[in-house]
C-alpha cells in the first residue's frame, strides 16, 4: 500500500485549502512520504452545492456511516469546526481505528485530554497543529524541536481578529467600532464577533499550548480573560507615547509552584519584536531553558495557511502509518498536577477620566500610596475640559490590591470613570 | 531496550550544552522518549583536561576506534567543527551501521549530498538541525511542517558576528573596526573573524538550506557573496534616513527557471520584520505557497540553544530506533537539476564620494540615464568639504549593466570613490 486514503470532514474555507494543496503541491507531497495523499470521502452538509472548487461528485457524501465504514480511509481530518457534531465524528473516528487530524481549538481545548486518551486506547494518532496559529508550526516545535526544554513561557498574538483591530486603530486612527467594522468588511471578523474580541478564541489556544508545553489541561473556561472591547484609541496613542503598542496577548508562563496563564490586553515595549506583529499576523514567543527566546510569526488563519498546518498532519500520521507505527498504548502521557492561577503581580496602565480641577493628581496618588502601589510614570492630557484623561504605568502589583485603590479612587467626585486597566507585559 | 545509547565527537562548547541540558532536563527528554539517553563515550583531544562541567572519567576516550567498535552505541553526535577529521568520523559512523546528529555547517554545505546518499545506503539517518540558525527549528519546519509546500523563498539573517556588527554600528554609532572588537571581547566574533564577516558562514547555511527547500546541490564555493567590511557607518545613517536598516541577508528563491541564490549586505525596510532582529539573534523568513510567510526568530548561536536543536535530533532519531526504522533505502531522494544564480534584477543602494561642485550630480544621472537605470532616490550631503557622499537607490537593475554604469562613472575626475553598493531587499 503506497498510498494513504483520507476523508475530509466539512469543505468550508479549510478544507477548500487542504483539497487545494493537495492537487497543487502533490509531487511535494509525493516527495516527502513516497506514495501520495488520495481523498476518498468528503463529508458536506449539502451535496448539490456550488463550490469554489470543483470536487468529484463521487467524493462527496452527507452519510458520516459511509466514512467509518470504509475501512480503506486511515484518516479522518476533521474541519467543520465547532463542538458539535464535531467532538462526536471525532470519538467514532477513533472508535473505528482511524487516526484523526483536526483543526478544531474548541473541541481540543475543552476535550483534548479525553480525546488522546481515547486515541491512545485505540492505538491511533490525533494530530491538531492547525488548531492554534494556523499555518504556523508552533505545535510541532513544542512538541518536537523544543523536546529537550523545559518551556518556561509562551506569549502569544494569537488571535488574528483582534491584531487586526488593534493595528487599524494604531495606524489609522480608528475607533474600536470602525476597526471592527473593517475587519468584518474584510473577513478578518465574524458577523458575530465576540468569540473573537473578548478572548474567549484566545483562550481556547492557550489552553491547548499550555496542555503541551507543560502536561496540565485548563479548560478554557478557567483562564482569566479580558477583550479588547474598553480599549479607547486615546489609549493607543497614551501608549505609544510611552514607547509601547497595545496588543491582546495569551500567556502561559510556568511560576515557582504554579502557571500563570491569562488573555489580556497589554502593552508590550515597541523593541519587542511581538510589538511589530501587525494586522492578521499571529505570533508566538516562547522562552525554554535550552533554546532560550524563540518567535514563530505568520499567517493565523486563512484557507492556505490553516491548509499547510493541516497536511502537515496528515502526512506525519501518513508517514507512521506508512511505518506500521501506532500509537503507543503503554506510554505514560502523564498529566501533571499543577496549580493554575491569573494573572501574578504585574505593571498596569490604568486611564482615568477626572475632572481637571488642583489638588486631584496628588489626592489620587496619595491613594496609590496608602495602598502600596507605586508609580512608574503619570502623563496629564488635555485642559480645560469637562474632564480630562489621566494616565498612570504602576510598578509590580497584584491586581486585587489595585483593584481596592481603584474602588476608592473611583468614589472620588471629581473622578469620572475609570476608563481603562490593561496590563504592561515588560518582555 | 529502553534507553538509546549515544556517543558525542567534542567536548567544546556545543557538546557541553548538550551534555548539560541531558543532566538538567532529563525528565522532560523521558517523558518524549519514554527512555533515557545515555551518553556512553565522548571523544575529546586530550582526556585530562579542567572542563567546566565535570564529566565521569570512564565516558571520556581519545580513541575514536572504541567508539566505532561500541555496538550498543547507536548514534553518534559529532559536534567537533570544521571539515577534517570530522567528515571521516560521520563516514565512519554511518559506514558501522550508527547513526549521525551533527552540527557541522561545512560539512553538511560542502559533503551534504554524498553523507545524506551515504546514510540511506547504510539504512541510518544523518540529522543536523544545529548546523543552520542554532536553536531555531528551520530545518524541521522546512522538511515536516512545510512538507507541503513549495518553498518560494528563503531570506535569513544566519550569521549572528555580523547580526551583532550591523547593530552595534547602528545602535551606537560605532565604525565597523569598533563593532567587531566589541563582538570579539563579548564573544561574538572570533579571533579570525573572516567567515564570518565575508559571508563564507552565511553561504554554507544558505547552501543547506537550498538543498532542503528545493533539492538542489549547490557547494556554498558557487554562492555568489559579499560581505559587510565596506559597510560604513554613514551608509547606516543614510539607510536610516531612507527608512531602512542594513542586514546581512542570505537569500534563496525560487524563479521560474533557476534559483537565485546570494549572501549579500542588503537594506531591510524598517517595517519588514527582519529589520527589528538585533544582536546575536538570527531569523528565517521563508515563504511557501501555501504557509504564505513564516518568519522564525531565535539565538542562533551559544551552547544551550545549539544544544537544544542537537537534542531535538538525536530524540527524533532515538524515537526511529525504538520503532526500529532506519532509513528507507528505496526512498527515491533525487536531487533537482536546476540551475542557480547569482543576484537577479535588484534595487542598489550606492554610495558616491564625489567633490561638490555644480553640475557633478546632473552629469552622474544621465549616465545612470544611458544605461537605462531609473532612481528612487537621490540624497546629497554635506557642503564645502573636499568631497561629499552621494547617495542613490536605483530601481530594479540587472547588476552587470549597473557596474558598467558604475565603471563609466568612476572614470569622471569629479568622482573620487564609489564607496559602497548594498543591495534593497524590498521584501
Amino acid at each position: 500500500m503506497s498510498n494513504i486514503k483520507i476523508a475530509i470532514l466539512g469543505m468550508g474555507n479549510v478544507g477548500t485549502g487542504v483539497y487545494q494543496i493537495l492537487q497543487e503541491n502533490n509531487e511535494e507531497i509525493y516527495k516527502y512520504l513516497n506514495g501520495d495523499i488520495e481523498v476518498e470521502k468528503i463529508l458536506v452538509r449539502t451535496i448539490d452545492k456550488k463550490r469554489k472548487i470543483s470536487i468529484p461528485n463521487e467524493l462527496l457524501t452527507n452519510n458520516y456511516d459511509d466514512i467509518l465504514s470504509d475501512e480503506s480511509i486511515k484518516i479522518v481530518v476533521e474541519l467543520m469546526g465547532g463542538i458539535h457534531p464535531a467532538l462526536d465524528y471525532i470519538k467514532r473516528a477513533i472508535k473505528s481505528g482511524k487516526h484523526v487530524v483536526t483543526a478544531n481549538k474548541a473541541v481540543m481545548a475543552t476535550y483534548g485530554k479525553e480525546l488522546k486518551g481515547l486515541a491512545k486506547e485505540n492505538g491511533v494518532f490525533i494530530n491538531y497543529e492547525a488548531s492554534v496559529g494556523g499555518g504556523i508550526p508552533i505545535i510541532n516545535t513544542l512538541m518536537e524541536s523544543l523536546a529537550a526544554n523545559k518551556i518556561e513561557e509562551i506569549i502569544g498574538i494569537i488571535n488574528g481578529t483582534t491584531n487586526y483591530i488593534l493595528t487599524q486603530m494604531t495606524n489609522y486612527n480608528m475607533s474600536f467600532e470602525e476597526a471592527l467594522k473593517l475587519a468584518q468588511t474584510n473577513g478578518y471578523a465574524e458577523a458575530d464577533p465576540t468569540s473573537d474580541i473578548e478572548g474567549e478564541d484566545a483562550a481556547f489556544k492557550i489552553s491547548i499550548l499550555t496542555s503541551i508545553a507543560y502536561g496540565i489541561n485548563i479548560p478554557s473556561k478557567a483562564i482569566e480573560r479580558e477583550g479588547i472591547t474598553k480599549i479607547h484609541k486615546s489609549d493607543i496613542d497614551y501608549a505609544s507615547e510611552l514607547g509601547y503598542k497595545i496588543k491582546l496577548l495569551a500567556v502561559s508562563k510556568r511560576c515557582k509552584d504554579n502557571i500563570e496563564i491569562y488573555v489580556y490586553p497589554s502593552l508590550v515595549p515597541n523593541e519587542h519584536p511581538l510589538a511589530s506583529i501587525s494586522n492578521e499576523f499571529n505570533a508566538l514567543f516562547v522562552r525554554g531553558n535550552a533554546v532560550g527566546e524563540l518567535l514563530l510569526y505568520g499567517k493565523g488563519a486563512g484557507s492556505l495557511p490553516t491548509g499547510s498546518a493541516v497536511l502537515a498532519d496528515i502526512l506525519s500520521v501518513a508517514r507512521l502509518i506508512k511505518n506500521n507505527i501506532g500509537n503507543d498504548k503503554n506510554k505514560n502521557d502523564k498529566f501533571n498536577d499543577i496549580q493554575i492561577k491569573g494573572i501574578g503581580e504585574s505593571q498596569y496602565y490604568i486611564r482615568l477620566q477626572v475632572v481637571d480641577k488642583p489638588g486631584v493628581l496628588g489626592k489620587i496618588a496619595m491613594t496609590f500610596g496608602e495602598y502600596d502601589i507605586s508609580l512608574e510614570s503619570v502623563m496629564q492630557k488635555g485642559r480645560g475640559e469637562e474632564t480630562v484623561p489621566l494616565v498612570f504605568i504602576t510598578h509590580d502589583i497584584e491586581k486585587n490590591i489595585l483593584d481596592k485603590a481603584l474602588d476608592e479612587i473611583n468614589a472620588y467626585d471629581f473622578v469620572e470613570k475609570i476608563a481603562t486597566i490593561l496590563k504592561v507585559e515588560n518582555i
